[in-house]
């Protein structure tokens, strides 16, 4: 059985996501796109054979579609096709942020709590990645005792003109505030994001770049977070776990090592897409056979709301010049106790 | 248009052949299964619903099979079903070595010939190991200079008593044999093997424990292999090139490294699933796309006679003591120079 | 012209600095030694030759020695030894921290000063560390841009029972704060000391394990630094400069690298001795060298102050809850512009 | 008591040399210079203070002059300076190759035995560095099983047209042929060098480069060695020995990682002179430590005969084609067997 997807939204990493499960991905086909902009849809049925729906929601609640991945920007337009699909009782892989606001995810969260099934997986692919994969691993074995302090940084190469402060949160920061609440499997007590006077010459009007965040969860583990996405030398992504025994950091994979001009170097890679590349695919099949044993297993539409209020006292902190806020996060519904991310 | 694909033995590298087509690669599906031991075809009937043939020529005639992959042992079982396959016009992924002889080689290739179409694939994985991919593309564009040198090490850790020190030129070295000569892009003018006369004492009865290879190319590229298969210590595989501006080594990948116990590690996989997952994953994907093209685009049956014929040199070389002996290489004929791996 | 050294304090750092001077260091002899503990003394005496007195300030005073090295315990009980040295005009090296409150750091600023002389150098030997000095050279070449950010962490394998959180700043944190004031060339704004929730069952009573300190310079460069002193692993020493353009991060030096056991091991030094057996000896050889010029290059007695002042922040700011605090600095004297270390 | 070098031959070497014993070393002063051109001595006098003697023995036979150093070119000249300490009952460090022939060195060897004591030490300073110290040690401590194979790389970046052929193997392969006898504390059965087809552009009349060296000890122990000096890349010193359990390689130290350029940079040395810095500092440390205790304990004049054997196999295997040469050494004298470096 071959589940069949429609894709909404195929701008960059929409288009990506389609070749993905055009190419890469087993037991899936390509069956449908749309796109606001007509040209892009054609492009995508031109190379795969996917239908055009003008309007997405037609997508969603055409029977021929299986299933719907939606990555559509500006974010807070994933909303109303999560909603139908929901209402459908169809399984949505939304892309991340889930929207753009707390109370557009609890719309989603209380619609799928409704609907009484686990439908929505949220596109925190940083999840599926081998290196963080690890690094659960050995905070769930305890081989190197409880875990205590995350040292991160998120190092963009350059962001365009358009890329804001607001962006180095919800966009940037947004992955790390996701990933580590899923590897330490809790919740965050207090946000703080700090903006060290001295700035990068590189950065433009309306980015302050780098800045500095802070998170300390409900049991005390310390997270510091340098964000900076105009350091002109790599898409360079690190964690570093320190336990009470030791520590475990992620790194790039290697497939290589050049020796050239008095220099031994390992490749810093350029772009997200080359850096996660495995996360992505993995992340998907993930997804299609979720759909296939009619039982999801990924990021839930209740993390993407986490997140959602994780970066607003993020806001909140900056906008009052660092200071900690708590994360005042609703209580978990047992809805997604049950349903959530191992 | 998804691809049915029958695989004929599932000893340990069959089945997890038969899982990367149900489970992993994308346009095709697991349709048949044979195997000599009834339990293993049945086992992966029941995973993944394949039909059983009980002989294996009758899945290669079975006109619901598309495409055949090879994967029985002993090894020179491979040739009766290759040539089947030849005589149906049906594509065929042949594991490595294709066979044991050079003569049985040659039968596949002339078979090949006579049916005017690429048909059959070997499988010498590493070819699409990204490691090798990121030193082919350094010979290629020659930013380094030319190639000098190649240093390697082919690693085990163990290996069962059964495995003797023919096993450790054709079943182990002839990897090297293979990707070296695809990596350059020329053919072996000699070759030697020498045995060191200070061996491990993990080895065993039958089994001459490191072993030293040297190849040399017909442009004077000079290379050279330990083969060491009970090394104790991990699956280590050791490619250096030397070029005449620096030097490019393969490193196994690192997702994480870890800090403990007054040392800082990076992981040396077990084994050499864990190693070359991916080059399996991409070789196996590489045939389904070729089939679907209806062009193959991986190693041909000539690259699996180059093998042959070197290894057949490495024997003669041992047995005379370590003397260089010519590799005696029959002509290239047009047809694989027209249907080379590029 | 061979330099009569005589030192005062030998316990485990000060019979190092014997040995060291007696062994290794160039143009020095160990002529004279002091210690509360006269078996210290004797067993000094005993291996190197050096005569023994009864009074530290003796051997300050006795004409047959050059100059004097100080490395007594408490910390301030270095203040006495280093006034008389200043008093008859001569060279002293003081183990850091130079005394252990601001106030009596100012005393001996202003002898010196009033001396009109440079005789002082403080035992801040990381300057001296090869690492520091190719991230100092980094900083004053400007190739990787302007310095934004700096992630530290000082992390001692274990510490003894008497070990307190006051030690964690003022014994530890230290090195730091005046190794990145002297690599950046810049005083420091604000600091912060933070008590995460979260501590390491491995600390005892008295000592908050792990903190983090924060420093912001003048210019505006952030600092964070991990102070984790029982992390059971290692001295593992951790600077990573973060550019505008790139990265510079302190590497403890290896030798050799070792594949055992399923991975590839670095080591991680078990003691400071060893992680710094480099820096000691050049910042000996510098004091020795400085002398025989007449003319000390070595961190100052303003150093010195800057240190104790920026430590009595961090107090303040951990004692008010983790509240960033103002470093307030008096304005650095001519004498020390006219004479610091470059 | 400061002990009272004199040194014959301050060319780049030597001069350098002078310097480490004015200013590094302790319990040394330099005391006199000889150096056939007027101008060098007299530099090193006008720097260091050093008396000048316009011939070499002149300064041997000075009662002033209480230890040699020799570092004359071309290398046979050390032979009537060594004679001529041995004769006086003096100690002498000797640059290494000892002397050009086995029989030169022979004759020094048999000075030293009539003499009855050890006064040669030769400059194998490789001896001295803590890596290959390191890799001793695990040899001799047995922790990774028994040695079996070493793979070895002497690369420099690149070399003056008077650089020849020889000279890769007696300048440079010596090295290499010195520390693995030492380490390995055993001797050469057999030697080889093979001259690949292809050779660096970067080469020039009169040198083949690279060159290939085997050495097999009496254990039989397996050695390669690429010795490539026109690399263009780097001083890149390789050397990794094989065990039953696993492996350890040689690696120059690191002070600092660079991230810049889409890439994370180790620093490979440019010079020797950097790469085995702290190896001179060391064994001129064991040296002048060796004369003051009466015992030196360093590399043997035996040592640096065993190398103009080992080299004279390997002019023969080359000259012949390129086929494995015995390595005919004389019994090793009662005497070296006392006093071999442990």
């Amino acid at each position: 059985m071959t589940l069949r997807l429609g894709i909404i939204g195929v701008g960059t990493m929409g288009s990506d996501h389609a070749r993905r499960i055009a190419e890469t991905i087993n037991g899936a086909t390509l069956a449908g796109v749309s796109d606001l902009i007509p040209e892009r849809a054609q492009a995508i049925h031109d190379k795969f054979g996917a239908k055009i729906y003008e309007d997405g929601l037609d997508l969603v609640r055409d029977p021929q579609i299986d299933a719907v991945v939606v990555a559509t920007a500006p974010h807070e337009t994933h909303e109303q096709f999560v909603l139908e699909a929901i209402k459908l009782g169809k399984y949505v892989l939304s892309e991340k942020p889930l929207t753009t606001s707390a109370a557009g995810c609890r719309k989603i969260v209380d619609a799928e709590i409704a609907a009484g099934k686990r439908l929505v997986q949220v596109g925190f692919m940083r999840r599926y990645d081998k290196g963080y994969q690890e690094i659960r691993k050995a905070i769930v074995s305890g081989e190197l005792g409880e875990p205590l302090l995350i040292h991160c940084a998120h190092r963009n190469m350059t962001t365009p003109p358009v890329y804001n402060s607001d962006m180095s949160i919800v966009e940037t920061a947004i992955h790390e505030v996701d990933v580590l609440h899923y590897l330490l499997g809790e919740n965050y007590e207090s946000a703080l994001t700090f903006l060290p006077k001295k700035q990068t010459r590189y950065t433009h009007e309306g980015l302050h770049d780098p800045q500095i965040v802070e998170l300390d969860t409900e049991s005390g583990v310390h997270i510091d977070l340098e964000v900076f996405v105009n350091n002109q030398m790599g898409y360079d992504i690190n964690c570093r776990v320190v336990f009470e025994k030791g520590e475990i950091a992620l790194h790039a994979p290697q497939n290589t090592i050049v020796k050239v001009a008095e220099s031994e170097r390992e490749r810093i890679p350029a772009e997200y897409t080359e850096r996660f590349r495995q996360a992505y695919d993995t992340e998907f099949q993930a997804f299609v056979d979720g759909v296939a044993n009619d039982a999801l297993t990924g990021p839930t539409a209740w993390d993407g709301l986490v997140a959602c209020v994780t970066c607003d006292a993020l806001f909140a902190s900056r906008d009052e010049g660092g200071v900690r806020k708590q994360v005042e996060l609703p209580e978990t519904p047992q809805f997604y106790i049950d349903n959530h991310m191992d």
